[in-house]
């Protein structure tokens, strides 16, 4: 995968390689093309070459939003490394993303079917939806858990459960196969995105490769914040805390609060209840040894501490 | 066309209707669809609701860019109305841009079949990187006729070729029918960008709804400006004005050097050569009323003052 996606983006033009090729350097956990890999175990007639192309599809269109989220978030750190538009300036990067978009659909185009094409643009136009809602959001104090449990499905789960159903649609699957995968990748996506924000309150620079507590300072609440904004005797102070402190020590106090509030362990505990519910899915589809990996793929995602 | 456009992009969230009819409402020539429509009429078998799909979808796209490309040049006006990124920001107009691109994608899948989505993900492709390429371009001011014919032929003249092509492409048209269309369309394209390019540098605000002389201040060589530097006696003034001189009085002294040099005439008749090579392509299509149309539109772009 790693040298497929080094080979679609070798451009005859060089700054067009190091500008896409810049973030691809930097890593990645590759979690959808894994999952449109392990997905299309599950069809007989899945072709490898056909399979490797749509996983290769998916990472693109991830890197594509990845790069625009950072000029939308104005971040300049990702996977230990400067962002395209920290490097390049927003502009570039705005192109990048584009670009990347471009390539993608074409692979599609060679790969994929009309089923393919459509949920692939369709997760492209919510994701967008998802995140203007979320940016144009005045008063994100009053998000409710279901705003929130929204907000991500739009931004990560969709997007993740295409891409576990992607291989195997490709390959022309039935809808027996098709709907647990989808379901599955549903709520891994919504599992994944928690752990992610819980992350980015408690864990450090070096694991993450990023700055955390970046949530904090866009004003965005979490799920850890909703709780604690709906359960905390601490509510006012947090709500002061949230619209005024952005100082390291701030931080530190917001994070004292969920703790006394319970409200990190409240927002695990839902990601792990989502890791169940995946784990479930997986029980309607055939005994085969991608079911196994799928399943320690739940369990990874839950207990990563990066 | 214009309630297609509306409808589709009529969203349950106000705030994401309101960011992606903003550009609808500023009108427009509406030139690809209005192509990509003519072009079916060379296919029998053409039907007009996956015609209508197509074609609205290469306005889309052509939205998408044009609101990405306003924040690449930093644009605050287009078509006389305040652009997505000068009303909601930057970051918006990327999400909007973004959100647009789906839509459209979403329809391809549903009107269009594998060459569509493969000739149409190609163009975005092309677009990103032309511009990325002129974008990273530090000494713009060598930029040769061909550096600049290559340029627009990527941002602008393969996807007009592909609007012209692509309602026949969609319905199964021969690759008799298609050729000629695609070839058409891309001399047509040049044509365009070409007149475009002399009216930023002679219209006025009021024609053309944008502020003039934006590629001057931009620093991006066109063709009447390439021309000059190579042609003309005082290309040393020339070159310092662009360089250096962003007033509206220095914008005067470098359209009064492009007269004396002729390089506004010289501007004017490739457009024009490339307005024949257009209508010549339509020779070898059946002589049928959209043949006329597509002939008069070539006219009509080469003669228009906005």
């Amino acid at each position: 995968m790693e040298r497929l996606l080094r080979e679609i983006l070798a451009s005859d033009v060089p700054l067009v390689t190091d500008v896409t090729q810049h973030p691809l350097r930097g890593g990645g956990k590759r979690l959808r093309p894994a999952l449109a890999i392990l997905g299309s175990r599950f069809c007989l007639s899945s072709r490898s070459e056909q399979v490797t192309g749509l996983a290769a599809a998916a990472e693109l269109i991830h890197m594509a939003t990845l790069i625009h989220d950072d000029i939308v978030d104005g971040s300049v750190t990702r996977r230990g490394r400067d962002t395209v538009n920290a490097r390049w300036g927003d502009r570039m990067a705005v192109l990048a993303g584009d670009f990347l978009f471009g390539v993608a659909f074409t692979l599609v185009a060679r790969w994929g079917n009309q089923a393919v094409i459509d949920s692939l643009s369709r997760c492209v136009t919510e994701m967008a939806k998802g995140e203007m809602v979320q940016f144009g959001r005045i008063r994100r104090l009053h998000n409710t858990e279901a705003d929130y449990l929204d907000w991500i499905e739009k931004k990560t789960a969709i997007f993740i459960a295409e891409s576990v159903q992607i291989g195997a649609t490709g390959a022309g699957a039935s809808d027996e196969i098709r709907r647990p995968l989808w379901s599955y990748g549903r709520a891994l996506g919504l599992c994944f995105q928690i752990v992610d924000d819980v992350l980015d309150l408690t864990s450090s620079v070096e694991h993450l490769g990023k700055p955390t507590g970046e949530d904090i300072r866009n004003g965005t609440p979490t799920l850890p914040v909703i709780h604690a904004l709906r359960e905390s005797e601490e509510r006012n102070q947090l709500k002061a805390l949230l619209t005024d402190g952005h100082s390291e020590g701030s931080q530190r106090e917001v994070l004292d609060i969920l703790e006394r509030a319970g409200s990190l362990e409240y927002a695990t505990e839902r990601a792990a209840s989502y890791a169940t519910s995946a784990r479930r899915e997986l029980a309607k589809l055939p005994d085969i040894p991608a079911r196994d990996a799928l399943a320690s793929m739940a369990d990874h995602l839950l207990h990563r501490t990066h």
